[in-house]
């Protein structure tokens, strides 16, 4: 009998207590005994809740109960659920966690410490839900040299551009709606600007190129700046609006990663991944492209991960499971502005003036397009020549074109 | 330094040479040592060929080595490979192979062996070549019970139902340019009929359910019935026809499995899987529905998750990994035609008789339909139920649809 601690009985952590009571008998012959709760621990009291008596508020009896293993760790944040990890790891439990925030600052330290102890400090649902992504990408891709990760990493965002796209809806209007169906938050600020997708690509970033990448570091840009005219043109151009987490090898041993978002050809998987939902793409040099989809987020979807992290920890007590990224050395992160693409382009200027920036452009309109704006898709080009050859122009839109 | 032998040095086992030669360093950082190749097993010579010096023609070379801790099987066929696998398990070596109708017909018994002995039996690449689908179902989804699995699992048919679809092609021109391509055999046989696809979803029917289902027992039905005709009735009911194999949970302790053409809602992903490419659903009690999408076949994409399996088995020397399911007791598989579903149907019919045998059908025509037939989608009928309410018609085409 495995003995676990859950920290944090909020969505997730309810979603895991509930998972391990439904579904227990398969997990107790997946993980060759059985898992028990024996303590949550929660500000809270939660009278009526099946798991009342497993209720604590001191973590300290976790951490100093030897029949404990695991903790599995779903508060959220870099704060107490830092210090709570590390004093989890330090008095010789694994550790299992759906959050990304603490993984993508934090995680090489605490994988450090896991391995220095012979412990697990295992995190499959801090990307992509309950998608199964981790463990692909270190267990199943090991034979090839990973060159890019992409995908669309936030199911908020992707259920508001596919309302924009779908139905027309402005930004303001989808977003009210994904708020009253609880797929946004009443602060949607990480969401919609990029935060929570930069964490999730650097976490793919580190597992895939093995060195960190400091979500501080990298540019994300949300979708604030999507507009139902932008919708509108990409749809001329055969392609959708998504926000994409995107990390690339950019030399023998320099790396990016970056959060925009990109218009996506109608003609991939990736632009028919609609809704809520998250996919992944993958890009090996011997496989070549493979795609994960699945819910990226809801309470069970994210719990079935965590909780298979937790019968891998019971498998591998006292085996660590090779999970690993070093720290990055000088000069490792690169600008993403240096990523060549071509670019989807909105502007109040003059045809003259597009003729005597591009050499060659593709142009777009619909019935209905603004008078005074000109769109269309140019050649290969960096960031910042980009922005500079439509220095004169008033830019209303730029996004990448994904190829 | 682990050496291994690779028997059948043909596209997958030369794939593997290659890709171990060409990622030696990523392969020696993620198995946490080095890999190298000592022996290739083949009835050829290959001079030239930068792997010369391993070639050997003699099995008991590698038998009697001590050396050689993991044997990788990439022969195919369940005649000499069944022996060689068997006799490498007993000699205390890990087996990894590509080779999906020895694991669908006799895993179960070289699972029995490896786990005897401690030994690892490992075959990622036997279902979606190179996509990660057999280690995230069996380590990632071990939370959840999961009710189905399907997809498309044989790129030949799905290539040639691709071409049908798009380029309005004949199944026979369709075919033979898939045999000009090189994504279809001279002899087309196990990928036209379904027999590829049925060993795959036997393996992953294995996996998802927990119990032996054997290939010989399951329907399968391939594509050559497939006209252009149920193409284009097909787009009008907004599908594509693609052959799927289907694993269901039919009971507490029943399964079923079978191998069909349907039709499949263009507005799910799978209906978006073109070409040569797999996708595979699997829907699990927490996590609802994820998808797995890749090249399910060609030399390097297999030989990656060959190599993936080499890896894994050279970090679990004496620690085997739980990949396992039980032999079926009587009863256990049930038979597929009591799958409910609704039903695509084209007969030489009349609209009495159709009107005679169901309430109610949703028709389609297009342009240039055959004057002497109906087309329609039907409710939601089991197979024998469906073939009942025909019995009168002149049944030209019935395919399930996917719902």
């Amino acid at each position: 009998m495995a003995k676990i601690a859950i920290c944090g009985y909020g969505t997730v952590g309810s979603g895991v207590a509930e998972v391990i009571a439904e579904n227990s008998d398969s997990i107790a012959r997946n993980a060759a005994e059985e898992v028990s709760i024996k303590y949550i621990l929660d500000l809270r009291e939660f009278p009526g809740d099946p798991f009342e008596n497993c209720i604590i508020h001191d973590f300290s009896i976790i951490e100093n109960d030897p029949e404990i293993s695991i903790v599995v760790e779903t508060m959220g944040g870099t704060g107490i659920a830092y210090d709570f990890t590390k004093r989890a790891l330090l008095s010789g439990k694994s550790v299992v966690t759906s959050n990304k925030e603490l993984v993508a600052t934090k995680g090489h330290e605490l994988i450090a410490i896991a391995k220095e102890r012979n412990l697990n400090y295992l995190f499959e649902a801090s990307v992509g839900g309950g998608i199964p992504i981790i463990r692909p990408i270190t267990q199943c891709l090991t034979a090839n040299r990973i060159d890019e990760v992409y995908g669309i990493l936030n199911g908020t965002t992707n259920y508001i551009l596919t309302e924009m796209i779908r139905n027309n809806a402005s930004f303001e209007d989808a977003l009210h709606q994904a708020q009253a169906n609880g797929y946004a938050e009443k602060d949607p600020t990480a969401d919609i600007e990029g935060i929570d997708a930069a964490r999730k690509i650097c976490i793919l970033s580190d597992l895939c190129f093995g060195k960190h990448v400091n979500p501080a570091e990298i540019k994300a840009q949300g979708i604030a700046g999507v507009t139902s005219a932008d919708v509108e043109y990409a749809k001329r151009l055969n392609c959708k609006i998504k926000l994409l987490g995107r990390g690339l090898r950019t030399g023998a041993d320099t790396a990016t990663a970056y959060v925009a978002p990109h218009l996506v050809s109608n003609s991939s998987l990736l632009s028919n991944v609609d809704g809520v939902m998250n996919g992944i793409v993958v890009h090996g040099n011997a496989l070549g492209n493979t795609m994960f989809y699945g819910a990226g987020a809801g309470k069970r979807p994210t719990a079935s991960a965590v909780v298979a992290d937790v019968i891998d920890a019971v498998k591998h007590v006292r085996a660590r499971k090779y999970l690993d990224w070093d720290d990055a050395p000088a000069g490792y992160f690169t600008d993403s502005s240096y990523v060549s693409s071509r670019w989807y382009i909105r502007a109040a200027t003059s045809l003259q003036q597009i003729g005597w920036a591009f050499e060659k452009v593709n142009f777009v309109t619909y019935p209905g397009a603004a008078s005074d704006e000109y769109a269309f898709e140019t050649d290969y080009f960096d960031e910042s020549t980009v922005l500079k050859l439509t220095g004169g122009m008033k830019l209303r839109s730029i996004f990448r074109v994904l190829d």
